[in-house]
């Protein structure tokens, strides 16, 4: 059977967060105190009601139960926040994950059981502050505690330099796989591939690798 | 010369902002309208001043015009916010970015001249929605409007397969640039390589080709 998803709060994430699901076929059940919120919303998803997430009669009435994974988004809330992840939780709803406001808000969501806390402000200014003091990177993914892949835009200082002549490899230890040209992309690019400025090179490595090569390399 | 970077408004945004800056070893002007936020965040900033952001003589006295990039964080306040761009921009700031609460923000927000408006909440949204939809994606960077690179994890479908068994680039279009394990990382993984459940796979390539392998795949 399809997996059924729940919003409560249409905040701008948790709205997001429902246009996403729409857009990717997802049924979802959209919840918000504030009944603006619930016609704003209601275009995009199987049901939209109106309700306080504490209400234990309201989420029993809709069937939260049968709901595989729920998301818990009134960040500004934290009262309310907490205590909705406890009902859920303890009404048997499999997977409830919540916006944290904070960090202490954080582990209090931990502490009654929710089973993954985000935190969307956070994580995006993170993003975007490596993106603005480096310059070059345009994006990135940590692929663990030590290694990530980003983005970084070629600079006249490598331009019409081929692969092999940078030798990237053996000087910075970090590997390009991939080369954004336009709307083109050159997948695990050959030795003699030859960079022009504004090429975006895909990188994957070691974090101090990368950051070596991002300030000295490129 | 050192960039000098300005974040107006401290909020869950602006603040994170603001740390990630200090970590970075960015030199940092904070404001906030709320005298509560300036002491928060003064520990982490070069200077850290209280007032309201359309105080062009506030502006002028904290030497605006010689910051190169302010960000402009007040998302709930849109009239403030964009009044606030509209100042800096006429003062000769050279790159204001400023945060949007919706699209009709965003719009106001480019009229008036920010060099990029960003949207926290929508953009984690997007990333947070693919990951649940999908259970197997991870995480995501979209390298263009057509490709991206994903983590998809393997599942026992293909567990104990090398790469030339499951021949993904000839069966799916896409490449496996990388591969996790634990807290290792194979880049450019060699065709008898032997994938194990729970390996996190680097996947390039097309998007609807990446989508038919998350499904059919793996
Ligand atoms: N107890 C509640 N039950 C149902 N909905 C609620 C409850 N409390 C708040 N909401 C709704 O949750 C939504 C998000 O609330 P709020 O704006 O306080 O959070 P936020 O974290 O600042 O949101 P965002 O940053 O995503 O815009 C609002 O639409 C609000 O009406
Ligand atoms: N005109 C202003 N001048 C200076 N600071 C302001 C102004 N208006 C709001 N602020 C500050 O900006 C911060 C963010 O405001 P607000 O919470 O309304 O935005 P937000 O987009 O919901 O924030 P976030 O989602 O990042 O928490 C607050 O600390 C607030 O005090
Ligand atoms: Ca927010
Ligand atoms: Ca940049
Ligand atoms: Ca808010
Ligand atoms: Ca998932």
């Amino acid at each position: 059977m399809k997996k059924q998803y729940a919003v409560l709060g249409l905040g701008r994430f948790g709205g997001s967060l429902v246009k996403e699901f729409y857009e990717l076929g997802a049924e979802v059940l959209a919840i918000d105190i504030d009944q603006d919120k619930v016609d704003q919303y209601a275009q995009y998803v199987t049901h939209a009601v109106q309700f306080n997430g504490i209400d234990q009669e309201g989420l029993k009435q809709v069937g939260i139960k049968n709901i595989d994974h729920v998301f818990v988004s009134f960040g500004g809330n934290i009262e309310s926040s907490v205590l909705t992840c406890l009902i859920l939780k303890e009404m048997g709803v499999p997977t409830v994950w919540a916006k944290a406001h904070n960090d202490n808000h954080a582990k209090v969501l931990e502490k009654v059981g929710a089973d993954r806390v985000i935190h969307p402000e956070r994580d995006m200014a993170k993003r975007i502050a490596n993106h603005i003091v480096s310059d070059k990177i345009i994006d990135y993914i940590e692929l663990s505690e030590k290694y990530s892949m980003v983005e970084i835009v070629a600079t006249k200082k490598i331009h019409n330099k081929s692969l092999a002549d940078l030798d990237i490899r053996a000087k910075y230890g970090c590997n390009i796989v991939g080369i954004l040209r336009g709307q083109e992309i050159i997948v695990s690019p050959p030795a003699d591939e030859v960079i022009s400025m504004g090429d975006v090179l895909i990188v994957m490595g070691h974090n101090s690798d990368i950051n070596r090569f991002e300030r000295e390399g490129v």
